[in-house]
């Protein structure tokens, strides 16, 4: 198979996996083939489970739960102590961000599609890490007054103005929570870049490490 | 090393590691060492990270975390939807349930010793699970009235009348919580018995699954 031709490559630093994958492949087995060593996507269940535990740490982290922890650390956001609402807990978003900020020592909870009352559990975050994929789920009222507001979503909705007869939006309805939130990533332009980004910076950590460089 | 000489004899079905270990032997690489497929304490990062994930199922669920989980489960607790609040976020009980309880559905929140606000989150739990360590930390003012409470922590304190000098109370102040809760395990008898079930339940498993038997 290809994974285990790069897998055995040394002038390959990291190996992704462009998800999702046709119906006939399995993503698990998939996935599991990559060598952690070169895992820079951080979706290898050993990496996931030493970021989930105290005391251990991941060779790579997750590109967009990490691009959200520059985005926080950049900013100078203090999260240790402060309440973190994750809204959504797919594997590749919102359960390995709700895991590092959790790590950073927020107090995290997690809303997803069985919470019933999402919007009363947001509003007392102080900062709000949206990744459901819904677009404008987010209303400006469930936004705690001079919250820190990332959004993660990436949906699209009918533009007849637009070429592509689509825009792309967030989870976020930007312009109510802009005026209560005192930071806001927009959609494009906010998280999308810091994971590009991030892929990078994994990559790169991924073949000092091979080359014996820190 | 003891652990491959385990892990390679087909007649042991589990091995669990005694913590604390000494202080001269390297926890992680002891538990590391342990075959996942033997591994009836589900410690393992791998099998941390497939509990983490959606659509992946760990080998071995750890003990006490799954202790917890069918007592929910024969005493028809309903799980799905409900708020649950974690106090305390060990990788043996903590981090593991909160895994869980997010499997089953709940929304949950975890509170650690840098949460600000601990008595007003768990206030909101109609399931609290409390595995801090720290003796009568959870009052009867900390639960919603009709909350189902699950105290995992055996903490000693002083008592001259003991034979001891000591003897063993939870995380919760029992007299207190025990008239505002509809359901409360006690300490000791409550989640301890359900630990060691859960380790033979984890052991036989692994033999079935050695002998192909399902």
């Amino acid at each position: 198979m290809h994974i285990s031709k790069f897998n055995s490559n040394p002038s390959i630093h990291g190996i992704l996996v462009q998800l999702p994958l046709p119906r006939h492949m399995s993503e698990e087995k998939i996935l599991n083939a990559v060598n952690i060593e070169k895992d820079v996507d951080g979706f290898h269940p050993l990496n996931i489970g030493r970021l989930a535990m105290q005391g251990r740490d991941p060779l790579f982290v997750p590109c967009t739960p990490k691009g959200c922890m520059e985005l926080l650390h950049r900013y100078e956001i203090e999260i240790k102590g402060k309440r973190a609402v994750v809204i959504g807990r797919s594997n590749i978003v919102g359960m390995p961000v709700a895991l590092l900020l959790q790590k950073a020592n927020a107090t995290v909870s997690m809303v997803h599609s069985y919470t019933k009352n999402p919007e009363e559990i947001t509003k007392q975050a102080d900062i709000v890490i949206s990744a459901a994929g819904v677009a404008n789920l987010v209303r400006g009222r469930w936004i705690k007054p001079g919250a820190v507001v990332i959004d993660v979503g990436i949906n699209p909705v009918d533009d007849p103005e637009s070429v592509r007869g689509y825009r792309l939006v967030g989870d976020v309805c930007f312009e109510e929570a802009s005026k209560v939130a005192s930071a806001i990533t927009p959609v494009p332009g906010g998280v999308g870049p810091m994971t590009i980004a991030m892929l990078l910076s994994n990559t790169l950590s991924s073949a000092k490490r091979m080359h014996g460089l820190h």
